[in-house]
Formats: structure tokens, sequence, C-alpha cells
């Protein structure tokens, strides 16, 4: 019995008979002549079924074949006749393990989008969605790669919190126990900030919550954060780190996903222009900009996502918008030395239109600075004494970042929509699958 | 200015003037000598400040320091004169960021343990909470290496669900828009079920719920699970991934956390012995053995918390107990075909009275025997739809498994509580920090 491989090693397996394991993805051909495309989930291949090569039972089955019906295929691996690099399957066994009998739901006609969002249990399997959950993972891996390199260890936020991290609208609450509410966490970043007096620097990477009402392409009410944290690190450091760390990711995919790319029609040359030095821009002066282009921004403003449409593709490079005015950003961001209405903070925006795909900050280190804040702010007094204690016991000066993973994977696949970068997309519409 | 080096890189710095930044964990000596140790996350150096050596400014600096407060330290890294691979540091001068004035709540003296969950932001500095977390990192990045070599990839599973993978039990509910009641995951098993007819096989890691009262050392109401999931894996090799995967884990941790398993004092013999093969016993055969030892467990039953403690201490190896009464287990587990009453399921027994750390099975893919088994269980009917499709287009044998991470890291670092191996535990009487 030949050797069960993966459609993605036929390369390594040339003039072997083998065993494929798969679906059935498309069928061409009749008469004496069958072309079944299979795929295993590493990938897709020809396999071609003469009728002069095979049994007539299996000849039989090649012609019952339908989409989506599983199979067991033994053959020999040849090279394409024309195309480099492209692998066949000269058939001499097959054996259904299911017969698809009901048309598949997912056709290859055009669907509306909530259809597909129905089906996403069974859309998930379709090339152009099986190439972005590959690349996702490219980029999770990328992200682990580069930080264990830079000394950060992981370290699991809690889900389940008192508080919140950017005030406490737009919040999912639940009863816990006889403790009261809980909220589902929008961001681990105060938890990172106490584990690097641990560990010097320190990451997560999980699912965080917003109960949001926005539908744009860009919300989700559950998305995956990747958030970093280190001590002794200030903001230029901060920014050093965030570029290194994208410039890192993209080079990644391009050399390991470039079928995935192309199933996903990605023009990779804005992509191949991914390198150090990004673009740094203040907040005055990209507000200035936008202006001159037609927006009727304020200086006090944060930047809304048409600004940071517009603004990203006028240039090819990722840009850092920094130093926002202090009022439209969170409580805990360090004020800037030479002018203490603003933050010291950035925001790093993707080319071609994408925008935020990071927002970080240094982080204030002064007890008494904070704590004046927390009261400005009327956060609730008490929840954040904890975090209060890392300015009391040892402070440092430290910053941070978080990565929104569907954003980012939304850029790199050159996706318009994030709903299709998360395996299981939740709106408020969409609970289910 | 010398540069700043991390205390794990010392060794690659002997003889060169380097800056430590970091906190002070302990001091000793007076009058014309101190050693001072100072950490900074990624290890712990002993630096020696003599009097004719410094500055009187800098010699008085290093009499004021108290425990965890903040400094730079200027230096020469020279090799301790007895120890191997210990170095220290022959001050030049000292730097202070903050001075703690009140005094550090958690001293070296013995805290009870609510004392020290109140503090955990503070408690995670302790040399050995840092040490449990480097090896959860270690562990982590194992479990990745593994799977990524074996050709899974990571689909991160949602937590917003509508429906409850082991029934509607001890479920965290939430108001989820007009949508009505959202549960927080308790595994994400079928949604990779789904994957896996995309990807193939493929893994997630993230935050699971249990709204249990249970107080158990074993329990936290929110902990990490990594699920694994793989099509065309049937039971036998099911539990050969998950053994290749624990052996090399655990080479990985003896490798990597030598200083971290010193600093938890954990004995390591036991860890040598995990290698291949592991035990394997049926659920009937371990009931015997059991009655043998006393227990009162019933042919039908689940073990007990009591039974995995005995049963693994009696063995120096992993064991995995197969084939449990059909009934005790989920409603997705194939059925031996041997034997309509068993599961083709086994669980993962740590040695050393640690019990459960995996759980898997084979899962069913016939869709009439599903759909009879959702009604048997009396789950809300439609909501199972989606998961029923993967049975009716294209079914395939598939198998996956659960990894509880807080049990593994607890067992690896020879820890009783699981509470210390999640950097901020939840429990049902805490919420904070």
């Amino acid at each position: 019995m030949p050797e069960t491989v993966f459609i993605k090693n036929l390369k390594d397996n040339v003039d072997k008979e083998v065993k494929i394991k798969g679906w059935m993805y498309n069928k061409r051909g009749s008469g004496k002549l069958f072309f079944l495309q299979l795929r295993d989930g590493t990938g897709i291949v020809q396999a071609i079924v003469s009728q002069n090569d095979v049994s007539s039972d299996t000849f039989q089955t090649a012609d019952k074949l339908t989409m989506e019906s599983s199979l067991e295929l033994i053959g020999k691996v040849t090279k394409h006749p024309r195309h480099e690099d492209v692998f066949e399957i000269q058939t001499k066994e097959i054996k259904i393990i299911q017969i698809v009998n009901e048309e598949y739901p997912i056709s290859k006609k055009e669907h509306g989008t909530s259809f597909l969002l129905d089906n996403r249990h069974l859309w998930l399997r379709s090339p152009t969605q099986r190439a972005i959950q590959v690349i996702r993972n490219t980029i999770i891996n990328g992200i682990y790669e580069y930080l264990n390199k830079k000394g950060f260890i992981k370290i699991d936020s809690p889900i389940l919190t008192p508080n919140a991290c950017e005030g406490t609208t737009d919040l999912f609450e639940l009863k816990y126990f006889e403790e009261g509410s809980a909220y589902l966490s929008q961001s681990g970043q105060l938890y990172l900030e106490a584990a690097i007096f641990s560990v010097g620097r320190c990451f997560d990477f999980g699912p965080v919550f917003r109960a949001e009402k926005s539908k744009t392409r860009r919300h989700l009410t559950e998305f995956w954060m990747m958030d970093a944290e280190a001590a002794f690190v200030e903001h230029d450091e901060n920014l050093k780190i965030q570029e290194e760390l994208i410039v890192s990711i993209v080079k990644k995919i391009l050399k390991e996903n470039k079928k995935e790319l192309k199933t996903l029609e990605r023009d990779i040359e804005p992509l191949k222009k991914i390198e150090s030095p990004f673009l740094k821009k203040t907040h005055a002066e990209v507000v200035k900009e936008l202006r001159e282009m037609g927006s009727d921004i304020q200086e006090n403003h944060d930047l809304g996502g048409d600004d940071e449409t517009i603004l990203t593709k006028k240039y090819d490079k990722p840009i850092f918008v920094e130093k926002y005015p202090a009022e439209v950003k969170a409580f805990y961001m360090k004020r800037d030395p030479e002018n203490e209405n603003l933050a010291l903070c950035a925001d790093l925006l993707a080319p071609e239109g994408y925008g935020e795909i990071i927002g970080g900050s240094e982080r204030e280190d002064d007890y008494d600075k904070l704590s004046k804040r927390i009261k400005e702010n009327k956060l609730p007094e008490g929840i954040f004494d904890w975090y209060l204690d890392l300015r009391k016991y040892g402070s440092v000066p430290h910053s941070g970042f978080g990565i929104g993973m569907e954003r980012l994977t939304a850029w790199i696949c050159g996706r318009k929509h994030i709903r299709e970068t998360i395996p299981f997309p939740r709106t408020i519409k969409r609970l289910i699958p």
C-alpha cells in the first residue's frame, strides 16, 4: 500500500506511487478521460483518470464523484509537461469515503455576503478563504518568532475583568457569581504592564471584545489582539520595535505564502516596498496635510476612518502618526516632555488605504500624574489601585503597543472586509455559526 | 556610555563594562562593601559595590537602596571566582530610577495565599512565579513548534457562541444585542472540526470558561486550552501525536529551563523518564486496578480526581486511559467499532499524582448517528445544524484533543495549585487584580 502524502509534498515524490486523502474540488472531462481537482488542506492537485489505465470500477467512481465528495486516490506523481513546479497524479485507483448527494450549497457562482457568512463553516473551504487563514497563521508565527528573538515572554492576560482599559462604555457585561459584574477585556495591556516587572518584556495574543454598535467593514465585536509591553523601552525604541516586527512579518509572508497571495490575486509590489524606515509624522502635521487634501478634521480630533484612507493611499510606506492630542487618547499614556498637551504615542497606519494596524505609546510612570488622570477621567476609584502600585514599587519607563490581528491580516491579504480574516466572525447581528 | 545588556547575556560580556537596568531584589553587607542582588526579568546577578572603587555618591546610593527600587548600574562583568557559569558585576556607578520608600508588601517571610493573590500584580515578580511564567512560555512555544512541523495551522476559534460544546450547564451567559444570549466558549473543538475541511489539520490556543462552582486546586473559571484537530487521523494516530507532543515539550523544558526548574526546586528525575511509549490502559482495566487499590469507582463512572491521583502516583510514565463508557463522555465521540457502548477516546494522565492533562477522541463522522445522539442528549435543535453539515458534505474520519495549559504547566513545574500557573487567576471568589 503506497504511503499517504500531503499535496504540498508531492514535489518530493515524483515518479512514486502515493495515496492522497482529500476532497474533490472540481472535475472536467468525460468519455475516456477525467481531470479531477483534489484538495487536502495543504494544496490542490490535478489527478488524471484515463479509462485505459484504471479498472472499470474506478472509472465509474470517477464518473460519479460530485463536488466536495471525500476520497482516497492512489496514483503516480508526475511533473506537469509544461508548467514548472506543478505536479499531477496519474490515477490508478479511487476509493470513495463519502459521496455528496445533495448539491453543495456553495457553487462557483457568486453568492451574497449574508449567505456566505451563514455558511461560514463551509465557505472556509474555498481557496480564497483557506489562503487567508494560512496567511493569518504565518503572521501569527512571524509575531512569535520576532518577539521570542527580542526576549518577549508570552503572558496570557485575563479576559474576565472588573474594569475597562479605555473606559467602561461598549463593554460586554456578565454576572460573576457573588462578585457583581465582570466585563470582557478590551485589551490586556494593563496586565502586561504588571508582568514586565517580572519578566522584563512580554506579550499576549488573545481575543478582545467590543460591544460597539458599529457596522463598518473595520469592526467586529470579537477580534484578536497582540499586545506587547517592555520595561526600559521609551517612545522612539517602541516605534523601532514595531517597524522591525512589521517588516519581518511582510518578508516572511512574501517568502512562505507565494501561492496563497496568488490565490488571493494580491498585488505583491506594494508589499515588496515595506522596508525600514517607515514614514513618521506628528498628528499636527497630518491634520494640516489632511485639511489641504480637503478633510474637515479638527486639530484636537482623532483621525477618522476616511482620513486614514486618504492619507495612506498617498504613500507607499506605513506611516507612524505620533503625538496625538492627549485628550483624544487613553489616560495611561505618558505626555510629551516638550508639550504637556500631547501624548507620547503613535498609531501605525498601513498603506493602500488600510489605515490603523497598531496603536501604542509610552506609559505614564509617575504615580502622582497617573493618579490625577484617573480622577480626571472619572474612572471608578479603587479598581486601579493595583495598577497604581506599579508606579509605587520600582517604577520604570516603559512602552507598548497593540496589533489588531484582523486589520493586519486584511492589509497583507489585500481584503476589504476584516470579517473574512477571522475564522468565525462575530458582528452585532451574527453569532452563528 | 556602556551598552545596556540583559543579565541572561552577561556570559558574552566578561571583562566588559556594561549597564544593567533593573530592580534591587536583595542586599547584604555594610561598612565598606555591599552585595546587591539585581534582577531585570531575564535573570538575577550579584553586583559588588566596594567603597574603594566608587564615588561617595554611588556608595551612599547603594546604602539607600531598598527592595524593588529601580536603578541603572554600570560595572565590569567578571566570572564568579568559584562557581561555573556564574557572573558578577564590579560596580562603578549607580543611578536610581525610583527609590521605594514604603515597605514592599511581599517580604521574604511567608504570606497567606489570599494575601498573595490579592497582590498578584506584585507576587508575579518573585523568582518562583517568574520561573513558572517562563516555563509556561516555553511550553507554548513547544506546542507551536511541534504542531507547525506536523502541518497544523492555527485557527482562532470564537469565544462568543450560541451553544455549548458539552451541554449548557456551567456557562457564563451574556446579553448579545438583539440576538438573545451568548455564552463564553468551553472549547473551540466544534469550530476546528469545520476548519479541518479547509486546512486539513489545525489547532487553537485561547481562553475558555467554566462557571462551575468547584473550588478544588484543579479548577479555575477562566483557563487556557490548546485544541488540535486533524482530518484522516484515527484513534491510534491521535494518541501517537499527543505522545510525541508531550515528549517534545518536556525535552524542550529540560534543555531550555534548567535555571527555572532549579528555582522551583523541581525534581527533574521524573521528567527525564518521559519517553515513548506511554502506558495505555482501557477504562475497564483502570477501574479494576483502582478497585484493587481500594477505590469505590463504579464500572460506568468517569475517573474522579482522587482516582487519577492514586493511579498516576503508581507509575512513572503518563497513562492513556482509553475507551470510557460512552455515557460519561460527550455526544460527539465516535463509538468503538468493537463495542458500541464505549467511546473511541482517551484521557492522558500525567504521573506524580497530577492526573488529566489531555482529553481527546475520534469524532463521530456519520450523519445519522450524530443526529441521533444530539436528539438523545436533548441538545437544542437547529443550533447544531452547521455541525451536522460537516457530516453531509464530504465527511472524513477525524480526531482531536485538548490540552489544559494550566494543568500541564502545574505538572511540569511540580506545583500543586494550578492558580499559580496562570498570570491572573480567576476563581469563583476572585476577579481582581
